[in-house]
């Protein structure tokens, strides 16, 4: 049987996760494959951590050298998290033409390139399945089953801390601030939530999944991003009076030769197969010329579905060693005819605002959108608050137009007679 | 580049399908993968037949032999459908040293054995992705990705027509014959919808799965299968009131060392990502050891979708041609402790009778259960039909029991002196 060394970089939950889904299945995987996957080496400082794992103190070390430079070790498994010093190790990793497989979404987001240019050549591959949706295995079947699409847009629920906290909102009608709390409490959301609840996450895994389907490198910072903070119980209630329900989106979508991309809260029509991912399950939504409308949906973090996913990685490279292969560096797409990244495109909108309750408000809002060019999809006006008795919220549902369009259009009525206050602005699927 | 050649058997809807995806995808397909892949000859009657592809006379073929001798021919894609001849071509192109791809159910669950043999024995390739949810890349992810789990169950919606029927039925509160008619009309069944509405073609596909899955051979003929022919719209309210959808599922479910196997209609839990599957959408569900839940969702049928995974499976073999790699035949998957197939085993199930407005009625059949150690879940008993006057119907949710069980509590029930009539039984998920 061939045996396949493995180095591993980070024992925490991910690594542990990982481990453990080796350990669990070992039997099923050689197999099934016909090879003995062995993880040998394990850089990581806290050794003595108690680890529901049969993990030896001599498989540690506190040098990645140990690791990086072995020749003996196959495959390097990154699972530090953060982007450096984890692509320093996997670009040393890869020029000692060792197979690298990666859950880490920040560093391949930002050293894509870098990555796939040592791969080519060192003449070995780079993965990075857990990157994106965690257990889903949508990059494989992106690269392999779906090789014969030419894809039109993908969406995606791919951070599970925010979309486990709108859907508590929504369930519950609760306020975004009562169930950060609680979802940090619960280990759902870190001490330090930003990456998630400003959107970097999602973010990165768009670029990641950009790269990948349309053959162009969109970084993260060139992503118009917005996180879920600003999101009130409010708009999850009045989305769900038009029908709707609100989740933070990953969005890159083809419009003839350039490509829109966003990562925004947004209304998603309750119909749609998205509107039923809850909690903390994550789910993509893809449109190819053949295959039509696909969706994945699973766990897209935690420490196993995540070690399902690494160790898929680290199985296919294994196959390939096995066979000799010559090793397969199509993991991203090369698109025929190069697209232009435009950034936000035109959307579709929810406007919540307080207005004057005196006659002709309606007619002079609407009259200013009109002039614009922004048409009115449909409009809610709700009754008089009993507290503030003078002004009533105003909500409406926007036709396709640039956020900075809108923008203007709202300066202009903020500053008129009849709106107090714009409270909220969402994109609508 | 390398040029891959292919022969195809069948040039209906699905070869049509298939072909145009090459058709429009092709410099994409090149770009992507440095290869370049054409259909060389196809064996077909219907010469004359309009289609909106750009096929020349001179690649049509009335003697399967000009392809599947010629030893300039690759890949065999079969598309004929049905068991034969299909089956013996594949088996004559196999022992021809050319690879396969089919979307023929039928001949992959009847033949499965024989078409894996003599793959392996002549050193070629068996693909297969889109006989089971159409687009939707299953197979593939079942046999690559996730590898590195042991699959605990599968539940399917595989079978556009009886969902695009029993959605339908939900919606607008109509009758299966209704239902039926228009789906004929509209080209979404077929004119003996028998193969569907009865359940053959999902458990095709359950065998394919299960052979992929649980590495046993488990044929058509030996799942419990039950179609959608006898739901009711009152089934279907009923479900509602309980808080179900009605879907024909189908269940593998691993119970220690055993198998349970079944396709049968089954109340869905609302809450459930299947019971959003409408019309004509397939999806399947997996929960694996590691990955946790797992959905994939998308067309099941079609010539575009079906054509994707039919190219798909081209794809993979023409890089392997290409790597001049040995071919893999993991295709299979091999269980570690065998599992026994035991069919239907122990479920919840719906039970909609008929009974006497008299006393005691309740307390009576209740006892009847439990004397057979049958725990009732949920009572519902609904007031007077105002026509019959004497009769009510009752309906219970009970607790996990054998259909045999089942079946023998309702015997006694049916003659006491409470119930007159056991409208329906349908299975609980």
């Amino acid at each position: 049987m061939n045996a396949i060394k493995i180095g591993l970089l980070g024992l925490g939950n991910i690594g542990t996760g990982t481990y453990k889904t080796l350990e669990m299945n070992r039997k099923q995987i050689e197999a099934n494959t016909g090879l003995s996957i062995e993880i040998v080496k394990i850089l990581e400082k806290d050794v003595g951590r108690k680890r529901d794992i049969s993990v030896s103190h001599d498989q540690f070390t506190q040098n990645p050298d140990d690791i990086l430079l072995d020749p003996s070790i196959d495959i390097v498994i990154e699972l530090l998290g953060g982007i450096e010093p984890a692509s320093g190790f996997m670009l040393k990793a890869l020029e000692n033409k060792k197979h690298v497989v990666t859950a880490n979404k920040a560093a391949v987001a930002a050293n894509f390139d870098d990555f796939m240019d040592a791969a080519k050549r060192n003449h070995v591959m780079f993965r990075y399945e857990a990157s994106v949706g965690g257990g889903i295995p949508i990059l494989n079947a992106l690269t392999t089953a779906l090789l014969a699409n030419k894809f039109e847009e993908i969406l995606g629920i791919v951070n599970g801390t925010t979309n486990y906290i709108l859907t508590q909102m929504t369930e519950y009608g609760l306020d975004y601030a009562d169930v950060l709390k609680v979802a940090q409490e619960k280990g759902f959301a870190e001490a330090d939530p930003t990456a998630d609840v400003e959107g970097i996450d999602v973010a990165n895994k768009l670029s990641i999944l950009i790269s990948l389907v349309f053959g162009i490198r969109v970084t993260t910072n060139e992503i118009p991003t917005e996180g879920i903070t600003k999101i009130s119980k409010d708009d999850i209630a009045l989305a769900d009076k038009f029908g709707y329900k609100i989740k933070l989106l990953a969005t890159a979508k083809k419009v003839g030769d350039q490509l829109e991309a966003h990562v925004q809260p947004a209304f998603v029509p309750k119909d749609h197969p998205l509107a039923a991912v809850s909690n903390e399950f994550n789910a993509i939504f893809v449109t190819g010329n053949a295959v039509d409308d696909l969706m994945f949906y699973g766990k897209g973090a935690g420490p196993l579905p995540t070690g399902s996913a690494v160790m898929g990685d680290v199985i296919e490279i294994s196959r390939a060693i096995a066979k000799n292969a010559a090793f397969d560096h199509h993991t991203e797409s090369k698109a025929v005819k190069m697209l232009r990244y435009v950034g936000e495109g035109q959307n579709k909108y929810y406007v919540n605002m307080m207005v004057k309750d005196v006659p002709g408000v309606l007619g002079g809002i609407s009259t200013t959108f009109g002039a614009f060019g922004i048409g009115v999809d449909s409009v809610l006006q709700l009754s008089k608050d009993v507290n503030t008795n003078r002004e009533v919220p105003l909500i409406f549902i926007l036709h396709e137009v640039t956020r900075a369009r809108l923008d203007e259009a709202l300066d202009k009525i903020g500053s008129s007679k009849f709106a107090s206050e714009i409270k909220s602005i969402i994109r609508v699927m």
